[in-house]
């Protein structure tokens, strides 16, 4: 059976906290949800605002293959004609072969939020409906609050239905707006709507319960056809249903037919398209398209992967387009080494794969992790590499070389009564043979430090403009021993294509944090140099 | 019904990516999870590394009211006595009143991975149990992929159970340990189980497919009486399922008892401090406990709650000590004030609480998190307190007063080549008038003005010498209000009595540092001189 996708990370996700999409990037959103499969697209609610009423203009240029362009609006208003409704009228000009029409089922919404009749808010369905059909729209219609209206009272519920249908809506979707009902419930209410209304149902979850995905697909059982949704899950209070994950399950586990068949490898990358666009953090521990969905941590479960993946993943990573990952951490071993070079296709050479495995064990025992550190862990054995067998190792990979060489630094903060401290830098490299030396202030001294080493460095490397820092975590390592005990910073960068963790460990911060800022520095020159056509 | 909660934070949730608890942090949250009255602490596995082993020592001074702490471990090794046998034998070194052992469910992982025969690990299920029941501990068996397993054989996958059952384990726990299972399979496999047993049957699930909430509520009304899992699903991959949607939706909507009628109202303020120990972002739109679970952006939406906040939230926020916001308004609210100061007795006093909530909400705008920076609140109550109405309050609490005045500090940080560098700080404080100027060098910065900082007080308020700083945190964060990133530092000190967190905030991580630091010795002085006995 086929599963229609219904995406409104456009209209309903954009109600997300933070959440703010510029018309370009509604317009590229569109393209991409297109490409991957998306039966429709809802792209906003003409009438509250002139970007949403733009968006409806540009995406008629839009060439999309597969996707239906909806447009949000409510029922007619109270005791007046749909025929002159605004909201309708607005509705009906962002011409799109859909229009969604959301109405209210909830008998106490009825009288006490829209302050009607309950036979009046029938009539508003009704001819909100009629009149987009009549207009030659197909019309999908959402029955805001249908749990809790059921629950209220399930008669009066299911006639909102039956208006809208029986006005000729192809769809009657039920939405669980305030996120709050139990799966066995839904089951149990889109059974009943079922047998109510002669046209498709579909399903609209949020997520207050942690139990959008649960409800989504336990509805698609009991019969519902189309399943509203954002991409990440992005949207009001604790977000829709993810569709990713919708579209995982009902994809890998129910062998529903859903998108395109070669879609479902994208959905990783669709995600992290998505967050990217809506300026967000991706969450590592998402389902399915997390960067920790399929990483691996304990020395057992390592073990294990390295002899068969199924033994600890449900899935396969690729069929997501996601990838595993080993973690090396205090808890793993040898296999975990293994398994983290095993890109170079250096592991037939046991020696230099223990001399990797002992300099991770020195560093972990300073107080080191590289978990959150691939990039460090990346120039680690390229460092160990260089002192090996370079004839042979080099042809896999790029040895270490230094970029550059640490002659002073130094850092002066110095504080009055009150206030922000003044911060200053400064740092004395050797580049290409010539000494560089280089003041920075700062807003602390890490900002001053990376100021002055850019400085430094950035005549030399131009790319390193590229590089943006954009997370900074401090660790002591050994709490028992207080503040002379060690810190371990840990550093992430960006650049346009990448995100990378670096890592250093000192007694002393300011130096931990130089460690691991050189580290992200030279990493991104390698990066570079490996894919110099970039 | 009650339901048994088991939380695994420390142990499967300290394998998540990026999760390290110190030994400190783990005796903190094992206090906390006693409070709130979770009845099973699964501390760690003692043969895995020489923190969980001090930490088993050290937990057994903790005074805990209600929680039994529990050790984690394997099955016997195959071919062996369990009574000669080394993981079992750290298990029951570890003294706790629970042990739990995990065993083979899926033949598959018997032959392949254990390299051993199914009946040969019945017997290791079973000998392991006994043993350990032989030596007065009471025995908890997880059958690691459960579900996996039961599909694959099973006849066999029963057999398991009832092996550990007839040795004498009280509970067996069907693990999803992959994370891939369906909840109408959830529900009828657990079924089989409590058909199969006559003990008490669990559910260990992880979030794999997003479904994990669903699985574990779908198990409990299949018969199971335990869940485990982990506070805010810390975890590996997709993380276990997070214990604290599990406990909102089994108290709030099945209507079960779990941990006490009073610790609901502590998920959101147990989630945070959670974060705070395992040094990770809050996810703001978490179910129940994210600061978006109640937040209100669409107009509409505000407008029908202002009028109702039924019309929009599935609970109140209140349930589980969460708050609905509006707009942008703050994290905490007035019933956390009530609850932070309900200790000093001045919850009579309206117009002071409101003062305190806007100070601390003011704070937060700028980045400030109180959750784990208790002493600092609480100089902050008694800073306020001083402004509002000194004859009434100062009965209850000691009003604010600064024991000394900065009047400038300097850092400096200078490195060569290689290795630590040099750090020295000066401070000049007033203190009893007189102007102390002292200079102290350290590891690091931190522990320069902290040196410095004492060597000037330690004179006039020798007690001091007590304080030790025990660790020392330092994040981003993004201030609500304004551009640039700040870093907010959070340090934790104890003398022979107290543990005492205290927080700073500031775009220069010194400045922040010496905040925490100048808080953390307040608090020292105030609290000596609250109890001068002691």
């Amino acid at each position: 059976m086929r599963v229609s996708i219904y995406d409104t990370t456009l209209r309903d996700g954009s109600q997300g906290e933070g959440v703010n999409f510029s018309l370009q990037d509604k317009l590229l959103l569109t393209r991409r949800l297109d490409e991957i499969g998306v039966d429709y697209i809802e792209g906003g609610y003409p009438l509250s605002n002139p970007k949403d009423f733009e968006y409806f203009q540009a995406v008629r240029e839009l060439p999309l293959k597969h996707a239906k362009v909806c447009a949000f609006g409510m029922t007619r208003r109270k005791n007046a004609p749909a025929e002159t409704d605004t909201c309708l009228k607005a509705l009906l000009d962002a011409k799109t072969p859909v229009v969604t029409i959301v109405g209210k089922t909830w008998d106490f919404h009825v009288t006490e939020v829209l302050g009607t009749t309950l036979e009046e808010n029938l009539r508003m369905i009704a001819d909100s409906v009629a009149f987009c059909k009549s207009q030659g729209r197909e019309v999908f219609y959402d029955a805001e609050h249908f749990f809790d209206g059921y629950r209220a009272n399930p008669e009066y519920a299911l006639k909102t239905l039956q208006a809208a249908a029986t006005a000729g809506a192809s769809v009657v979707i039920l939405c669980d707006t305030n996120g709050g009902t139990m799966p066995e419930r839904i089951a149990e209410v889109v059974g009943a709507a079922k047998r109510a209304v002669p046209c498709e149902v579909g399903i609209h979850c949020h997520n207050d319960c942690e139990l959008a995905v649960a409800n989504s697909l336990t509805a698609v059982r009991a019969g519902a056809t189309q399943v509203q949704g954002t991409m990440n899950g992005i949207g009001e209070r604790c977000g829709n249903v993810d569709l990713l994950s919708v579209i995982a399950n009902l994809a890998l586990k129910y062998k529903h037919e859903v998108l395109r068949p070669e879609s479902l490898a994208r959905l990783t990358e669709t995600s992290r398209y998505v967050y990217e666009l809506a300026n967000m953090n991706f969450r590592v521990g998402q389902p399915f398209v997390g960067a920790s969905a399929f990483a691996h941590k304990g020395g057992m479960h390592t073990h294990a992967v390295a002899k068969d993946p199924t033994t600890y993943e449900h899935i396969t990573p690729e069929a997501v387009g996601n990838e595993r990952r080993i973690l090396v951490s205090e808890l793993s071993g040898h296999s975990t080494i293994l398994t983290k070079t095993a890109k170079y296709e250096l592991n037939h050479d046991k020696a230099l794969m223990t001399k990797i495995l002992s300099a991770v064990q020195d560093l972990e025992n300073q107080g080191y992790e590289f978990e959150a550190a691939e990039a460090s862990f990346d120039l680690l054995v390229r460092k160990v590499a260089k002192e090996h067998k370079p004839w042979e190792v080099e042809k896999k990979l790029k040895l270490y070389k230094p970029w550059f060489e640490r002659v002073t630094y130094r850092v002066n903060i110095e504080a009055r009564e009150n206030g922000t401290p003044i911060t200053e830098a400064t740092v004395r490299l050797k580049v290409a043979g010539q000494i560089e030396h280089t003041a920075s202030e700062g807003d602390g001294p890490v900002n001053a430090l990376d100021g002055a080493l850019r400085k430094a460095l950035v005549r030399f490397y131009p790319r390193l403009n590229e590089v943006q820092l954009t997370d900074y975590k401090v660790r002591v390592v050994n709490p028992r021993a207080g503040t002379a005990a060690r810190v371990r910073v840990v550093i992430e960068s960006r650049d346009g294509a990448d995100v990378w963790g670096t890592v250093g460990v000192s007694e002393n911060v300011i130096e931990a944090s130089w460690l691991a800022l050189v580290d992200a520095i030279e990493f991104k020159l390698f990066k570079d140099e490996d894919r110099p056509g970039r």
